[in-house]
């Protein structure tokens, strides 16, 4: 940081930051003095912020007090704005331990080019609690012990049970038995025939509802949105996915509009997580988390803009992957932003998060100008894990340590068995603004969705609305274009300071979130739930990957004393998802012995 | 356009937009209902403005009755937002007639380079008014018969002599004898020594007082700018022109921080207009202008943000040249803005223009992930123009004939004549949304200036600015993060017409100003003038050039019945200067026979 002069921080120089772990540079706890509302308080809260001129007074006096004015909107630097989070693809370089994949080759193809990287892996077969992986699937159909058609009826039986009062888990906001046993028909004949498409023929995969899925409508977690825009084809990355065979299962539930991050949704139900019914499954993705958690499918995907697909991954305990962003194309998806947000991949294992990245990955637009060309796309050969050296693991003390105990101590051990086992050291470092990033993303976010939604806004009936949302739209609207223009200027400086780290170290490593999941309280059904506290004690270590763009992965590790799941999360440079997915292989390779088993949890694969 | 809905336009998506001479699309004419205002009126207009509530209450009347609603924050679009008005550079190809210069040269030898491409000039040998041109101080400077010393005495005694009370032509904020004198004396030395750097070197060149310039201060305009933010060195293109032997004799004035079209200027005086003192010079870069009418340099340096180069200009009948968006290195300049500002060239002549951007051309930093290399730099070989056939100009009939009538017919001849002499036709088009653009431009500049300035403002002294200028400030602060958001979507909407645009032709032509310069009233003096009814007029035709990123040149064509100099304007693609210099060169070549000597004239090159 620097000092505060006047109303704003003034900036230290990039040059002048010391970013080694003697630093002087103060680490900034979240400073959320909102109390948590919900049900009769939160509606009344909302009111008065809706209200005309007593709104606007309200929001006067909550930006006043607001570190954002002091981090962000007042604050003096250098740095001009930086308005998407690219960087040149010169940097791009290919790894001795990973494959380049040629461009032009159909989603199948790249498939096919991934499952080649598989090379070195057994099945597990090992007692411990594992779940089904893409691979088990190809090969159970291949042997015609089980086909599509068997594992969709499953599913369907499964889902129906899933939502019966009682159990209740929320995780889709719709689904059609029928099609889904017509996809699983058409699969099934292909391997009758002996030609499935790929590996991914048959293999159930469910969409978070922010994604264009034919033939559902996307709802984006609200009660009118598909009304106003309505679904007509399929997103990119869906159409790759259906190309290579793969049974779209259905929308998943996710947190209304994307717009918090404790999956809590009053139209659609709360989404409960799998190792613990009564507590959340974290969002905004949290269908897709919880599907895969549950057994429903190897894969799903999600969506993340602030977090939203590597939070509910790890509160779920199952892996997440945010690749860089522009990645994956974003046609399809509700723009709710168009610099933070990509698609992402919840699996039950790294090795399916790899697959299905290959799958999806390639075909994005050039929005911008520096889109014009495509990064290459590398995939990574996956080995045993001690053949790759010398990774070096950046930690930012206080930082990482800004979390539960159960999380720290279990992270803190992970990088312990990184060293001993494959001899990778953790380098202490210091990342400072963390707090200043975290807002500066939020006022990036909340401004995108302001601007690309104004104009549905104008029809949408606010009473639909969870409160929680209210209050987000309300706060988003209130953003001027200084505070828009000095959040791109944090990101600008933000993108310098992380370039240095990754000078000095291959990738940051962090908790993936600073709390397991808490309990869905009772009051919260119709409202939703004001949260903040909570919220930004989940949200704290995802906002490099977003605002920055860079590629994010989180693996499993372990449980908290209640059981609950625990995850830890390395962020790469720019493109290096190959080098992520090869770390967060060997990472899982350590702790699944350990893994075990969801209270709800139900086997589409055995043979009967 | 679209059609009105709500609170905001639904604008066609491009690709259904009849671009034909014969489509339906609407030209909205500016609709400014704001009253002139100076002297006491603006005084009190300002005091009410800057009230804590009632200015506010105030604004939000001044924003809810305004087309940038309805045009721009309300509109509903399907373009994503484009921050920063660049092309890929795959586009730039190298055209027969051009010369493309190596990286790596300095700035003296890409000078060298583009004087090898004017083989085909000769010295004006005619009868009528002429400017002296670079290669005549060059050439006067190699016999012998004239010296830099003696050119730069002259031209001390002449800026004295214009700044006479009775004379007052403002011309300059600051510039020291002493410091020409002994750049003077150094060139005058090296030409004894028979070893000039340059054509450049010996040259008269003035620098707008926005860019940082030694000894100088940079003031902006304004009475306090330089004592927060001091001139440390040269900014990069000065170093440049120096680094050619190039004498620096001064900074120019210029409207208060570049904050209006007329250069009146309450602080430094009004620049006065050479061919009529009593009447505005234009703005911003008014002296810049004005010292190339008057003869005092061959060239000098602007910065164009909103037309600031090309309109004073064209008031003053000399060439303004405003290179692509990201071509001339913005070290140095006063950052205004991110995105649509550029350092511009004035000249007496197109070719004096072409050795000054072949100088400044170079060494711009890479802020953007896009700028990561740096376009090729092209040179025209300038050559008798008929030789360049089959040049199509594009022009939309009735933004084209939204000028004075002199204007329009002065115009509209030069068109004939090229096609007369050269045969290059005027293909009729419809270019839309013209105002639209205007609106988000000026959303665009203001938010970028209130963040880029917020700090410094919190320190000055309110009533030592202009009312024009506190007026503006008190806007460029109101817009919401919405407002800014939504221009950008309008940029890439625009960037996307301008393509298909040149589709269609080579260039875009333009009056460069809807009118003449009008006359300075005797209640500006003490508090400037807000005229925005002259203002838009101004300033119609300048936006795509900077909001779009376009490079653009004017050419002085003719005069008005009062005897008030007209420009036509050329708006080429990105990186095409090569091409629209050389048809700048063309059009100058048909009109120069007719040019008028300024009544405020000095000859600093004639052999006493």
């Amino acid at each position: 940081m620097g000092f505060l002069k006047d109303n704003g921080v003034v900036y230290k120089p990039v040059n002048e930051i010391d970013l080694s772990p003697h630093s002087d540079e103060v680490y900034l706890y979240a400073d959320v003095k909102a109390p948590r509302m919900a049900g009769t308080v939160a509606r009344i809260f909302v009111w008065f912020l809706e209200m005309k001129i007593i709104g606007d007074v309200l929001l006067y006096f909550l930006k006043k007090n607001n570190r954002i004015q002091k981090l962000v909107s007042f604050a003096v630097l250098d740095e001009s704005p930086l308005y998407v989070p690219l960087q040149p693809y010169e940097d791009v370089k290919q790894r001795e331990e990973s494959k380049c994949i040629d461009s032009g080759l159909t989603p199948a193809e790249q498939v096919q080019q991934a499952k080649e990287c598989l090379q070195f892996l057994d099945k597990n077969l090992d007692e411990s609690f594992h779940r089904w992986t893409i691979m088990d699937y190809s090969r159970a159909y291949k042997s015609q012990k089980i086909t599509p058609l068997m594992v969709a009826e499953r599913l369907v039986s499964a889902v129906m049970q899933s939502s019966a009062p009682g159990t209740d888990m929320s995780f889709f906001i719709n689904y059609e038995s029928r099609d889904i046993l017509k996809q699983a028909t058409e699969s099934t004949l292909r391997y009758e025939r002996g030609e499935p498409i790929s590996i991914l023929d048959g293999v159930p995969i469910a969409i978070k509802d922010e994604i264009d899925c034919m033939p559902y409508p996307t709802t984006g977690g609200s009660k009118w949105l598909h009304k106003v825009r309505p679904c007509k084809e399929d997103a990119c990355c869906v159409k790759r996915l259906r190309s290579c065979g793969a049974i779209l299962v259905g929308k998943t539930n996710m947190h209304e509009l994307g717009a918090g991050t404790s999956g809590i949704n009053p139209h659609y139900g709360t989404t409960r997580n799998p190792y613990d019914p009564n507590r959340i499954s974290g969002g905004s993705s949290s269908g897709s988390a919880a599907v895969v958690c549950a057994g429903l499918c190897p894969v799903a995907l999600g969506v993340d803009g602030g977090g939203s697909v590597r939070m509910p991954a790890a509160l779920c305990g199952v892996v997440g992957l945010k690749p860089s962003f522009g990645r994956i194309s974003y046609s399809g998806v509700i723009p709710w932003n168009w610099t933070v947000g990509m698609v992402g991949i919840l699996a039950g294992t790294v090795e399916d998060s790899l697959i299905v990245y290959a799958a999806v990955s390639g075909g994005a637009e050039t929005q911008q100008p520096t889109m014009n060309q495509q990064p290459k796309l590398y995939i990574p050969l996956l080995k045993p894990s001690n053949q790759m050296s010398g990774i070096k693991l950046a930690k930012s003390k206080e930082w990482f340590n800004d979390c539960s105990d159960d999380i720290r101590i279990c992270c803190l051990t992970a990088l312990d068995n990184l060293y001993k086992c494959y001899g990778w050291q953790t380098v202490e470092v210091t990342i400072p603004d963390i707090e200043a990033m975290r807002l500066a993303h939020y006022v990036t976010i909340g401004s995108e969705c302001s601007a690309s939604f104004a104009h549905y806004l104008e029809k949408f009936d606010k009473s639909e609305s969870g409160s929680d949302v209210r209050v987000a739209l309300s706060v988003y609207g209130a953003f001027s274009s200084r505070d828009y223009l000095q959040a791109q200027r944090i990101r600008n400086r933000q993108m310098k300071i992380h370039e240095k780290i990754f000078g000095m170290a291959d990738v940051i490593v962090t908790p993936t979130v600073g709390i397991t999941a808490y309990e869905i309280k009772d009051d919260v059904k119709k409202t939703g739930e004001l949260d903040y506290v909570n919220g930004a004690s989940l949200i704290r270590y995802s906002i490099a990957g977003n605002f920055l763009g860079l590629p994010a992965v989180t693996v499993p590790i372990g449980y908290d004393k209640l059981g609950l799941p625990i995850g830890i999360q390395f962020i790469g440079k720019h493109w290096s998802e190959d080098m992520l997915i090869q770390i967060a292989y060997a990472m899982e390779a350590l702790c699944k012995a350990e893994y075990k088993k969801p209270k709800v949890y139900y086997d589409l694969l055995t043979e009967i």
